[in-house]
């Protein structure tokens, strides 16, 4: 028993380093590392893969995995939650033939420097061919694993456990009635916000200062960890005491950086928070995409958007700004970071037509897997969807379909969980008011309170529970759509005076 | 015959993207990664390193490689080559157990984290335990592989291949009986050389871009790898396509940064300038230790630091500087960077003490592993060296017995390398000015003819040949130490008008 433990812990700390690795050659990759270098970078990380595979993927392993399933009783909590984990890969990538894996491994990541340029010189025609083998890796590999339903289930699985096509389109169903009506409303309104101070010139430095201060108010300790700039903002969480996260400056768009470094830092913040105890371990991550979602979220949208964060702070960027907030108060700054707009592109869309954004790229997705529609289609199908939930018509394929790196990664069924995260952070807010008074410390600039209640109720497990499981745990039930409608009703009729 | 070199070559993909893996890592710790990450990057980067020996040692990569290399003739030379060079570094770690290889990873990495802390705080004491490990591995690890005659002789060759004791021991004689005496008659004589302005103040974004131009007119392509900076300077030639250096910029030592860039340079274009077709082998590097030294110290000491090349390139530095070099002319900067004096700390030594330096370590090292030391006595007997050699004494380990890295990262045999590129260097450069005319080149800031000279006779070959070999390919004879000799007493005695 101790035997089998032992053997598999050994193979997890090299897979465990693999991973550290890769994490750490991404970082490297994505922050500055010359482009002449990515066709080596990517055949190394593609032969890790591998490697890692064929590490994990042997009979030896499957008969420890097993054996130790059977016989859980000795175990500590934290060694069950691994051996169960460690299944779950094992499952999830045992039946793809250890070639194809590391090809398809090469290919997102040669893909994703291919739609790099793709997207910036607006060329579909290029980036098609790779996201065709993508697109058909994706389905051949849903027909080697099997699956129940829709091959799509699997993959929404692969990212949120426990949820399927029905479930997140009943999920979609029940916002979409409450946000169409309600954007309409405000479209159809007669408030209009001002906001063009936030387009004049904030310089470089000036934003980063800022940045780092908000992190730090956020608890977030930069002394183990980073943050530098990057094309996207990121985050990645090499390891529990090394937590890098990147923003991007534009100095004629203060908003974006503003709120790009706090939503990544909700992110760092959950890696940095994770129980020392599971630090190496498969568990010393997220309980999925959703729920580290919903932590950069609720950082960003419920928390620092908020008025009395807001009022709070805004003394704080009126010194740094004098000339150009000089005739801004902290409420027209507010409402300011709060309009609603349709707008095209997924990434600095506002709180409320920002899941309109993910259920055009969701039912393309469902139906590229469906084979209702074939890759040659995206770009009309994506247009066509754009008028369809937000009434806007992107002029060329850089601003539609090529605008997100995801689906040249292979990232098939993640889109939906930056919904699901954003509708449990909403969920969150709502219970952590019951037991806290989250006004007054965000009007005193505190967080101390707030961060520690996400992390005894979220953080601290890591991925020790599936998110069912934490939503369950942290609100007492399950993922219920209807706080985010609330959430987005209360305060968008408030703004817009609807 | 296919089969056993494409199996083979399989493994050594893998292999090598651990170790590209592992490149990265370490620029990546090396160059403003948290030092609260470096526990979990010492496990990973020792985990890879038994993943790694794993992958390499074994019974099956043995019996293809035994195979192949008695079937030589339908290989490529560059495939034989490869063979050649797994078989060596097979036997180099087949003999060491692997666990025991994967603790001495993680304590030597563990170990340069512990030495920049006891450097700091000048603390050999704290420092100790982890030399003595190293010590007593570096010892046993001995006796695993034999060795014939003196231990040191296998850390030597690991290095540079093909040299030991006696040879070594030869040449330190052979350049000792011209340095000492040199040495003493500077010391007694009449001239005193100006650099006083050499530490004014010199603003660091200026002396960067000094250092990218230095780089760009000795030939490095800057697109294709970069600069930053770190505490000790460094080169990592992580790929062909991706070659990296820093510097480290002191705002009143203006000498310092300019040679270390120069230097790394040297080190940078080697590696950037190997045939592409051994990218990805074993052989994208150096032929050794001491062939790269020769080309960081030729483009420093012989071309940089020549009068030619200062008369072209002074102007320059005037209008970048012209407070700081207000009153001086080319030929007093040239003077300023050419004084030989003796000094403490290796790394800021000038030509002619450096291999004095070298002497010191090279002989502590002889007697560590001759058990005629022990590492208790290294302060006591590092000063008594220092006062042999040099004439001064450190008055402190931090810049004596500690100054160094290397020991804590178990570099036992490297330090003579530095002397051998170093004489190398001066070989080259005498037979370089049989074909070319090297000071017109230099006096017009041109380095294309100088550098495509080397890329011809070193760079390209990367380590498809041995050391031995190349030094005789490109010069017509062995190593010796008569040109370094020459160069030295031609160069000093002019400056200090001996």
């Amino acid at each position: 028993m101790q035997e089998n433990y032992k053997r598999l812990e050994k193979i997890l700390e090299k897979h465990h380093a693999i991973g550290y690795a890769q994490a750490v050659m991404s970082w490297d990759g994505l922050t500055g590392a010359p482009e002449s270098g990515s066709d080596a970078r990517s055949r190394s990380i593609g032969a890790l893969s591998a490697l890692s595979h064929q590490l994990l993927i042997n009979d030896a392993v499957k008969s420890d995995l097993d054996y130790l399933l059977g016989n859980m009783h000795s175990l500590t909590e934290i060694e069950k939650s691994v051996i169960v984990k460690t299944k779950q890969i094992y499952e999830k990538i045992a039946k793809i033939p250890v070639d194809e894996f590391q090809d398809y491994t090469a290919l997102t990541t040669k893909s994703q420097i291919i739609w790099e340029d793709c997207k910036r010189n607006n060329d579909f025609e290029k980036f098609k061919p790779y996201l065709q083998k993508i697109v058909d890796y994706t389905n051949k590999f849903a027909d080697y694993r099997g699956f129940e339903g829709h091959p799509y289930n699997l993959y929404i699985d692969d990212y949120e456990e426990g949820m399927d096509v029905s479930l997140l389109n009943e999920f979609f169903h029940e916002i979409r009635k409450v946000i169409v009506p309600l954007l309409k409303k405000i479209t159809a309104g007669k408030v209009r916000i001002k906001k063009d101070f936030l387009d004049l010139v904030y310089p470089v430095d000036a934003q980063d200062e800022i940045s780092r201060n908000l992190l730090e108010i956020m608890g977030f300790d930069l002394s183990k960890g980073m943050l530098k700039t990057s094309e996207h903002p990121f985050t990645n969480g090499i390891d529990i005491n090394d937590v890098r996260l990147t923003t991007h400056y534009y100095e004629n768009d203060f908003k974006s950086a503003f709120l790009s470094t706090v939503h990544e830092g909700g992110h760092a913040i959950y890696e940095q928070n994770i129980n020392p105890l599971l630090a190496g371990t498969l568990l010393a991550t997220g309980a999925s995409y959703g729920i580290h979602e919903s932590q950069s979220r609720i950082y960003e949208n419920n928390f620092i958007k908020s008025r009395p964060f807001i009022n709070y702070y805004f003394p704080v960027l009126k010194e740094k700004f004098p000339q150009q907030l000089n005739e801004v108060t902290a409420e027209e700054f507010y409402r300011a970071i709060n309009t609603a707009q349709p707008s095209l592109i997924r990434t600095e869309a506002d709180e409320l037509t920002y899941c309109l954004h993910i259920m055009v790229r969701y039912e393309l997705e469902l139906a590229l897997m469906d084979k209702t529609i074939e890759v040659d289609d995206l770009p009309v199908k994506w247009k066509e969807k754009m008028v369809e939930y937000l009434g806007i018509e992107p002029q060329d394929d850089a601003s539609g379909v090529l605008q997100d790196v995801h689906w040249s990664a292979g990232y098939f069924g993640y889109f939906p969980t930056y919904a699901l995260g954003t509708a449990f952070a909403a969920q969150l807010e709502h219970y952590m008011r019951k037991e806290i008074d989250v006004d007054s410390h965000l009007a005193s600039g505190d967080f101390s309170v707030i961060t520690k209640w996400l992390t005894d109720k979220i953080h601290q497990y890591g991925a020790q529970f599936t998110p069912v499981e934490i939503i369950y745990k942290s609100t007492g039930e399950k993922l219920n759509a209807k706080y985010y409608c609330d959430y987005l009703e209360r305060k968008y009729s408030e703004i817009y005076e609807l």
